[in-house]
Formats: C-alpha cells, sequence, structure tokens
C-alpha cells in the first residue's frame, strides 16, 4: 500500500484560496529539522503545517511568500557538496515546474513591509526566522502579535474545512492506521511485551511510507492518558490500550484507539465497561452533523457513559444527578475529541482559535477544560470522538471522587481493578448531510477485535 | 530480547570519576524534547549524553551539579495534574534511593559560583538553561566559553574509554542490530520497496524496547552516503546499502551498514566490488589495536580498497601513485569510522576535541578531511570501520575525477552502474591486547550474507 503525492493543481488552488483572503502580505517558513543528540545527528525534518498546507513537501529552510497577489517560494539552492551526503535536488526551475509555483534562490528574498507570519513551535526554526524577518517571532506563541493573530485567522478559516486532496489523504492515513491496528492485534499475546505490539504497529506505516503522527500509545495502563513508554509485559487478564495514527508522507494525520484483551477475548466485566463506552462512542458519532455544537457532542457522550455506568452497577442514582456532581469527569476526564488534520490536534499551534468559535473560550470546569474543540460543526471538518473510561488511582482519592463516592458501588469498583482505562477513537468526517468514519476499517465491535486478534 | 538498566553503582562511580577530575563546579543539563509540529506534539524525550552518562534516565528539565565534592540531582518534582496524562512519578526520595543520589526540588538550585557547563545542540535546551545559570549558553558551541572548554576536555577524558556497564549495553545494542540487520535481509525481494524493509529492521529494535540511533539509511542509492527516505521499488539487479543500528534504553548506539543484493544473489561484478571493500575493512580491522594511530587505518584501508580496484580492473597503475593522485577520495570519500558511545559520533557536539588528539587537526585534504577520528587507539575505545565504495555521478565529472581518468577503465566503470555504493561497517571495541568486533553477528561474508537473505 503506497500513496500517491497530491496534485500540483490542489497546491495551486490552496495557494489562491489563502491569497484572496489576506490583508496584507505574509511569509510562511518551513522550518529547521531539531537537533536529536548533537547538531550532525537532527531528526527527519517534519516541515510547519502551514508551510506543508501549500507546498506538500518537506524543504528545510525555505519561504513561501504571499505578497500583492504574487505567491512565490523561497528556497537553498542545491549545493553540490550537500550532494554527496543528500543526494542530488532538483534545481530551482525542475523545482518551479513541479510545484507550479516561482522558485527563488532565499538570497533574493526581502521581507515585504508589514507581514505577517505565524511562528513555529521549535525555538531553533523560530529564531531562523525572526532573523530572516528582522522582528521577532516566539516560538508558538502567535499571540504575541497582533498581524499575526489576524493571519491565523485567516488561515483558520482557509485550513478549518479540508478539500478532496486532503480527505484523500487523510483516509489512506486512516487505512493504513487500520493495517497497523490489525497487526497489533494479531501481535499482542500473553507474555509478550507491550514494545512487540507497537513495532508490529508502526511497522505497518514504516512499510507504507508512513510515520506515526505521535507517539503511540501502546499501554496496559490505560488509565494513564498518555502513557509514553511500552515496556511492560503483558499478562493475560490484561487490557492493552493502542492510541496510534499514520500521518502520510505530505503531513496528514489519522488518530484512532482501541482497547482489546491481551487473552484475546475481554472477560465479562470488560466487555460490560467496553460496551459503555462503545455505546458512548456511537452516541456520539451519531450526533456529528452540520450544525451541530460541538460541546454538546461531548456532553452527549458522557452523558450516555454515565448511564452505562448505572446500567452495569457501578453507579447508582439517576445520569443526570451524577453528571451534575461530576462522575462525568471522574470516570471521563478528557475531551471528546479535537480538529484533525496536518496535525494531529489541528492548527494547535494557534492556541484555541482554531478549536474554539469566535466568542467562545475555554471552561475552567473540570468535565470541559481538556475539551480542545468548541465549534459548530461544518461540512469538510474532521474531529476526533473519543470517550473514555479510567480508573485513576489517584482520582478515586481526590475531592471530586469524594463528591460522587456515595453513588459508587464500592465491590463494583474492585473488580474493575482489570478495566484500568479504555478508550475507543475514530476519525469523523462531517459531510454535507451528517458524517463519514475515515477509520471505520479498524475493528472496533467486540467480536470484530476478537477475531482480528485471533488472527 | 530485552535488555535490563545498568546498575546504579556504574553511575555512582561514573560519577566520583568526574568528581575527581574536575577543577571547579559545573551543572549538566538534561535538555527539553524537542517540538515537532505543535508545543503539544514532541518528539520522546531524550535527554543530552553527558547527562545520561552519569544519570542513565531520560528526565526532563533536570541538572546534575557537581560542586566542591557533592553531586546533586535538581528534579522537577511530581505534579498530580501532570500524573493524569503522563503516570504517577517516583517522588523525589524514591530517585534518590535508586539513583544512589542526592536529589532536590530544581526550585532549590543556586547556581555555583564559576559553574562550567557543556552546551546542548537544541536552541530550547540551551536557552532554558542559560535561564537557569544566568549565563550566555550557546546551541552546540562549547568553544563560545572557555570553561566549557576546559569542563570539555575532562569530559572527554572521562567517556573515551568505556567501562563494563557501557560496553554491556552497547553489545547489547550490537545484538539488537543484528537481529534488525537480519530481518532486513530476510523481507528484501524485488518488487518490494526499500520501505518494507527499514519497516522490518526497525521493527526488531521497537521490539527489543530500542530505538534507532540515527535516521536508518535503507537505499538502492547507496552512492548517495546519507540517503534519508526509503521510497524506492527495489529491483532484481539493485544493491541496497542498510545504515542502521540500535539505541538501547539508555541511550548507547550501534552504528552497523551492510550492502546486499536485492535479488538474493551479488552478480559478478557486484562479488568483486564487495570482496574489495570487505578485503579493505578486514585490514582496517586488524589494525585496531591500542597505540595505532587511527589516521593510518584510515589510509591503510584506502591502500587495500585502491588495490583492490586494481585487481578487479577498474584502475591501472601502482596503488600508491593512484592514491596520491586521489583515487581514494573519489571512489570512497569519506572517513574509515568515528568514536561510538552514547552519541553515533560520540561527543561531536565538543566539535573535534573528542575525535581528534590535542596537537592534532583535521586535514583539508578531500582524503582526509571527513575524517572524524585522528588519535591513538586505547583500550576500551570503540570506534566504527566503515570503508565504502561509490560511483557518484557528479564526482565522475569533476576535477577529482579528471585527475585520474587516464588510470580508470571505462568498460569497467560502466558495468559497474549497478554497483552504486557499497559500504561495510562494524562497531570494534579495542582490547588490551587487539580488538573484538561488537557486531560480529552481522552477516557480512557474502555467502552469509546469501543465506540470511534465503531465511
Amino acid at each position: 500500500m503506497w500513496s500517491e503525492p497530491s496534485p500540483a493543481e490542489c497546491f495551486v488552488e490552496r495557494r489562491r484560496r489563502l491569497a484572496t483572503r489576506l490583508h496584507g502580505p505574509c511569509v510562511l517558513g518551513s522550518g529547521i529539522a531539531r537537533v536529536r543528540n548533537f547538531e550532525g545527528n537532527r531528526f527527519a525534518f517534519r516541515a510547519e503545517s502551514h508551510f506543508l498546507y501549500f507546498v506538500g513537501r518537506h524543504i528545510e529552510e525555505a519561504l513561501l511568500v504571499f505578497d500583492a497577489g504574487t505567491v512565490t517560494l523561497f528556497v537553498e539552492p542545491p549545493d553540490p557538496d550537500d550532494a554527496l551526503w543528500h543526494g542530488p535536488e532538483p534545481s530551482l526551475e525542475e523545482l518551479a515546474e513541479q510545484l507550479q509555483l516561482d522558485v527563488r534562490p532565499i538570497d533574493e528574498f526581502s521581507v515585504p513591509q508589514g507581514a505577517a507570519t505565524l511562528p513555529p513551535g521549535d525555538v531553533e526554526s523560530s529564531l531562523w526566522l525572526e532573523e530572516v524577518l528582522g522582528r521577532a517571532v516566539e516560538a508558538g506563541n502567535v499571540a504575541a502579535n497582533e498581524l499575526d493573530v489576524e493571519l491565523a485567522r485567516v488561515m483558520v478559516e482557509v485550513r478549518l474545512r479540508h478539500d478532496s486532496a486532503a480527505l484523500n489523504q487523510m483516509s489512506q492515513a486512516a487505512a493504513v492506521t487500520a493495517r497497523a491496528h490489525r497487526s497489533g492485534m494479531v501481535a499482542t499475546r500473553p507474555g509478550r511485551r507491550e514494545a512487540q505490539v507497537r513495532a508490529a504497529i508502526e511497522a505497518e506505516m514504516t512499510a507504507c511510507g508512513m510515520i506515526p503522527a505521535y507517539n503511540s500509545i501502546v499501554t496496559v495502563h490505560g488509565e494513564v492518558l498518555h502513557h509514553g513508554s511500552s515496556t511492560h509485559l503483558m499478562n493475560a487478564g490484561d487490557l492493552l490500550l493502542v492510541d496510534a495514527g499514520a500521518e502520510s508522507a505530505e503531513g496528514w494525520a489519522s488518530d484512532v484507539t482501541r482497547t482489546w484483551p491481551v487473552s484475546g477475548k475481554y472477560s465479562g466485566v470488560q466487555a460490560e465497561v467496553y460496551d459503555a463506552v462503545l455505546a458512548s462512542q456511537l452516541a456520539a458519532i451519531a450526533m456529528c452533523r452540520p450544525g451541530v455544537r460541538f460541546r454538546d457532542v461531548h456532553r452527549r457522550a458522557a452523558e450516555v457513559l454515565v448511564s452505562g455506568l448505572c446500567e452495569i452497577g457501578l453507579l447508582r442514582g439517576s445520569p443526570s444527578s451524577l453528571l451534575e456532581r461530576g462522575a462525568g469527569s471522574v470516570f471521563f476526564p478528557h475531551g471528546i475529541g479535537h480538529l484533525l488534520g496536518l496535525d494531529v490536534h489541528d492548527m494547535e499551534d494557534l492556541g484555541d482559535l482554531a478549536g474554539y468559535a469566535p466568542g467562545r473560550q475555554r471552561s475552567d470546569e473540570p468535565a470541559e477544560r481538556y475539551l480542545r474543540l468548541d465549534r459548530d460543526l461544518e461540512p469538510g471538518m474532521v474531529v476526533t470522538i473519543e470517550p473514555g473510561f479510567y480508573r485513576i488511582g489517584h482520582l478515586l482519592g481526590g475531592p471530586p471522587f469524594a463528591a460522587i463516592a456515595d453513588a459508587v458501588d464500592g465491590d463494583k469498583l474492585a473488580a474493575l481493578s482489570h478495566v484500568r482505562g479504555i478508550r475507543i477513537e475514530d476519525d469523523v468526517l462531517i459531510t454535507e448531510d451528517g458524517h463519514h468514519v475515515l477509520s471505520a476499517d479498524v475493528p472496533k465491535q467486540r467480536a470484530d477485535v476478537e477475531a482480528a486478534i485471533a488472527g
């Protein structure tokens, strides 16, 4: 499975869309590869998403300049000494032809008067851009410059709804992610390490010319939301939580979570909780259509989850009053999802400018403070839907738990000791009349997951 | 295959060794994880090697302070909010017990008067250290501060010869690398992509709890010394050059190159050149013992290679006069090897302070300007030995080639069109009475490589 690059025309069209919306000139920098342990050993270069969106290639130290209706790409010309180490580069003329774009050597660049930019998150890349532009660029902080905030707002308008080339890339990333999760399921068995499953998952991505869009989470400690390491042995009673998504060569992300039994069969109590989370996820997905406010999707997911926890006997009382008392955030202490695109949290580099509609702000309430998206859904948006149930030790000792402790069945909670964390996450495209699940090929119903583990 | 961490005692001993050599206080920073495409999506954290050497753990934003005979580790105390996302951290007391080291919260840190440090290569990490120390720290440039250069010299003394714990780590990394290369060989066949081989190689590393020590090179264009991408289809006549090494969880590197036939069998002309490179490599390894100057190993490798190229009829004339005329650097345009340790080019962050003995400097000559090491070998050093033969298009058109063109058999050169690049690299420990090849389990003789591909 190997994906083709997007046609040059889609980038021409994206550049046109930005150009017609701009109020003044802007310069988008691609950035600099990150140093690993020394100067000569850097991570593979990944261009800034705002640059990538319009160029489609990871060209280091390049500037894309929009000025008075013209668009120009400034790059370092090919260096013969460098060719020995990194291979021959296309000439500027060849690059111009391939990209259908005016390409110039970077030493011909001069800063357009009043140019806006978007700061890279990486400090070295920001300092480079600062030097190139001759003005302050604060890494990761678009708010530092009003001109840049203005550009950020325009960029959100351009990137929020995905075009067909973007959706094609994201579908391919989701397809590779489906292969990866299936390989992970097949590789799972008691006595192995989490790392062996992670290896199987990431190998599928690599073999298909993709990379992980974020550090894969492959853990029997699913109660830790972003568990970074995969060193544990897997035992027969464990659930394995896998949050792993591929990123296409052009930078488009997928983001999918499944939670499966190491033994190959969910235990009775695991199945009960799994189905409660799944019901919550399916209810949330079912709501996804244009015009629906995302916060309401989040609330609905929490409601269905808490109802499910009542049904299985973990909680007693009316779901709505339990929610008011904070039962949602005790067992599901994060948001229902976020934007997905070139970034796994798309445009999160712009703070909440992309995630929150103008006039809306992030809440301080435990149940919603981690909600990364609160817009009315629009066709072309891709969002993740990812409810979870977690039995988190330190939350069970704290004040939020105390507020609902009398409604919790202690025996049932104890019986859940092997359910540490269950999350189910899909990538959902909002269509004109509803939604389409990009990651639908990843097994999700319990029977399908068990069949996939059996191989 | 899963490696155990080094015993706490080895780090105690390393800290003692540094402490007894210091002329004044010093502060070693661990650094900050590198931003990928936005603040919240960072590459897995890899601590600075100088920190790692004495602590063995990738603890972010930590300071190891040597002052007046005491050693103290300053760290961020565990944060309950962070535990939700990243799991519970050991308390400072637990960490102190595990590391056999005095551990304090970082807000108790105060800069010892006249403290030296070693600048991280990463700018964000350097700015952090600059703020912590209240003085300039220039990313990747130890030469900016004489006090730091002094510390660098001491650090080279401490890290140049590896102790048994380090050798144990490097041996394990080499063992995993051997598994990885074997898996890569088995996964090779015509019609597949380079990426599929790369996937098989890196999956072995991941499954064993390791990571690539550098961006793996897996390419049918071996004539590009550091080819970064692995997108090509592999055809039956191609040679595949694989330069890939695992890094252990504690950061110790391996660095191994093999070049194998996609068809499973070296062609006649591929075999001839392969054996010429192999003869060069074996002759260079045979020289490795205490007291031998590394530049002489490099020269010997070039000599044997050029002799081999004469024997197979590519070059005409006496090897010594061909070498004088630059035949070595036309077909073998890099150094024979480098130091290996926590960094794949060990301590290259210190410029040539580690690689070049006091009083020796890097040459400007084409044949030796890329030589990263020129010391007399000592027991406990680990070096790579990696000669290569490359048929590099633009070098064949340039002045260095012109100088030997009359000695080159044009028909033979044309017949080598499918030999683009062959490199053979091993990791060699210098012992009291000679050497030991850490990577000896990676198939190298042609028959062994062919057998491994056959599976």
